[in-house]
């Protein structure tokens, strides 16, 4: 399929999505000396400078016991989105690659779809087609391979898919496209006393499968949307039967209602790279005391991609815009990151 | 207001809520010798017997590394019901005994009340006529006093009440009126590894603002009913205001439903008291391997109260048969703790 993503616009916007990113700023004046400069750099893959500095400089100021800016471990929730902000969403979503591919394995015990749309569009690779299905037929791909099954078969699902699905262009599996200085924050916040969370606008049970094994967080910790679910009785076992009606979109305004839902405490730091996180961004950092916004803007086409405004996939605009009102912290991927995957 | 809750029957069922117990269950055969009885009692407050072997048992069996019944740590997932299983539910659910003095504190703003039903039987304590207004009374009742203001807005209005009400019989404030050996238990499981959840047909930002002082359980593994909220920005601060719309009920089928959407996870372990949780305890228990279904049977109505298959808040009846089929673990309150509440 064409990795042009161009043909797909709102198509993905209310199903699947994600969060931001330009232009350094540092969350208040520097105080304290930065944790990377009394050892071990915990950040290894970013270069020195402002953006590295507003990170370390958060954190030692609401960890520094007495501090005037001290928070208890206990409050110290860190939220990140997923697509584009920890893992690539380039040339597309990975859950729409996901939805595709499930789309052609099913496609032989379906044969009525060689000419009903839209699965004709994507047994075609047909995106133009695909896209003029409009969200009705992103919502009956969704129903075909998300729902019909139990949440464990789901997960089955999802896992086995996540294990033999290649990026086109990097040759590599989705999780090892996972963005290594993230995976640093990651751990120096929890080895901060963090408690640190997924906030996202993909299925929250196409994610919890490998959050874990990828990026250390359970799946208790992960927040996304979701499809219903039916619990019912097969063969005299209780599952969760999965149903092709959303229950919630982790999206825009839907990421503080869904930290509220699931977390019950506001983030002290969130890092997002698109407007699908700006809500959550606000909620975090408008709320008084020392707070971390953080986001990730793709300005590397070389190693990995670059777009923001004019994006179809983690479109970055008013986000950006409010990046620079609010003081949140651009990371610039060109510029601060030594590298971009693992490895 | 009279503390016989007779004419509150169905009223409460779907707005409030909660979970299960009788007739001594052993989880499988005895292999281990039990935690306690090789050091430290872990469970003081426990009567020695067939009750208590069952849970140090199991514990011993999934936390014996190399043993055929291993869990890891992470999937060592109990969850445990609030109402009737962690604190009292008799002689009306905590959180209705809220509800109905947060309308009394809120009536002298509101004139019309008085002439006004559901608000005049508040008001007069008739709750013969509470009663008659039905779901749709209760439901403008939880709209005046759970809606129409922000998430910490509420959460300081609950947290103030729960600090100045008291219960009728024992003149204690309700978060003292929790069950000594439950909060044993939970301590108990923690040591071994497990994560602690809430799974509460209760609010779940009634309980959040005090879970964590009392039992250990922080905001984040609290699951319980909810209203909507709305995000919106006052006087430029990002906050979620309450709507009057219900968002979810935690209860009967709503639990595994609660379980799969915020912990993601079947759990190993689950202690209820009323029919209420039979669905709990089933996806908790019939899903393969060793796993502890617990019932908290309340038969002691000398030291607190002793009612079952005839109760109108926390009824035990098909929960109770099904305890005796599924071998779930019941706990005869009178018999087999030694103490009720803490000290």
């Amino acid at each position: 399929m064409d990795p042009n993503s161009s043909y797909l616009p709102g198509l993905s916007r209310r199903v699947l999505l994600s969060a931001l990113a330009v232009a350094p700023a540092v969350i208040g004046p520097l105080r304290a000396t930065p944790a990377w400069a009394q050892g071990t750099d915990p950040l290894p893959s970013w270069n020195d400078g402002q953006t590295k500095t507003s990170i370390t400089t958060f954190v030692a100021r609401v960890t520094t016991q007495g501090g005037a800016d001290f928070v208890p471990p206990a409050e110290r929730i860190a939220t990140f989105d997923n697509d584009g902000t920890l893992w690539i969403e380039q040339p597309m979503y990975v859950q729409l690659a996901f939805i595709l591919d499930r789309a052609k394995a099913l496609a032989p015990q379906n044969p009525g779809w060689k000419t009903k749309q839209p699965f004709k569009a994507v047994l075609d690779g047909d995106l133009r087609a695909l896209a003029a299905s409009g969200e009705k037929g992103l919502m009956e791909l969704v129903a075909v391979t998300h729902a019909g099954m139990t949440a464990e078969e789901f997960a089955k699902i999802a896992s086995d898919w996540i294990g033999s699905a290649r990026d086109h262009r990097f040759k590599r599996p989705y999780t090892e496209l996972v963005y290594q200085p993230m995976l640093e924050l990651l751990a120096y916040l929890r080895a901060n006393g963090f408690k640190t969370f997924i906030v996202s606008g993909g299925g929250i049970e196409f994610m919890r499968p490998w959050t874990e094994r990828v990026y250390g967080i359970p799946p208790e910790q992960v927040v996304g949307s979701s499809i219903k679910t039916r619990f019912e009785m097969q063969d005299g076992r209780p599952v969760l039967f999965r149903l092709p009606e959303i229950n919630f979109i982790d999206d825009k305004v839907g990421k503080p209602l869904g930290i509220n839902q699931h977390i019950g405490r506001r983030p002290i730091a969130a890092f997002g790279n698109s407007d699908g996180d700006l809500e959550m961004l606000q909620y975090t950092t408008m709320s008084g005391g020392v707070r971390l916004g953080g986001i990730v803007h793709h300005t590397d086409a070389e190693r990995e991609y670059a777009y923001d405004r004019q994006s179809h996939f983690g479109k970055l605009d008013k986000a950006l815009d409010a990046a620079a009102i609010n003081r949140w912290t651009v990371i610039d991927m060109k510029n601060d990151w030594k590298r971009i995957f693992p490895g």
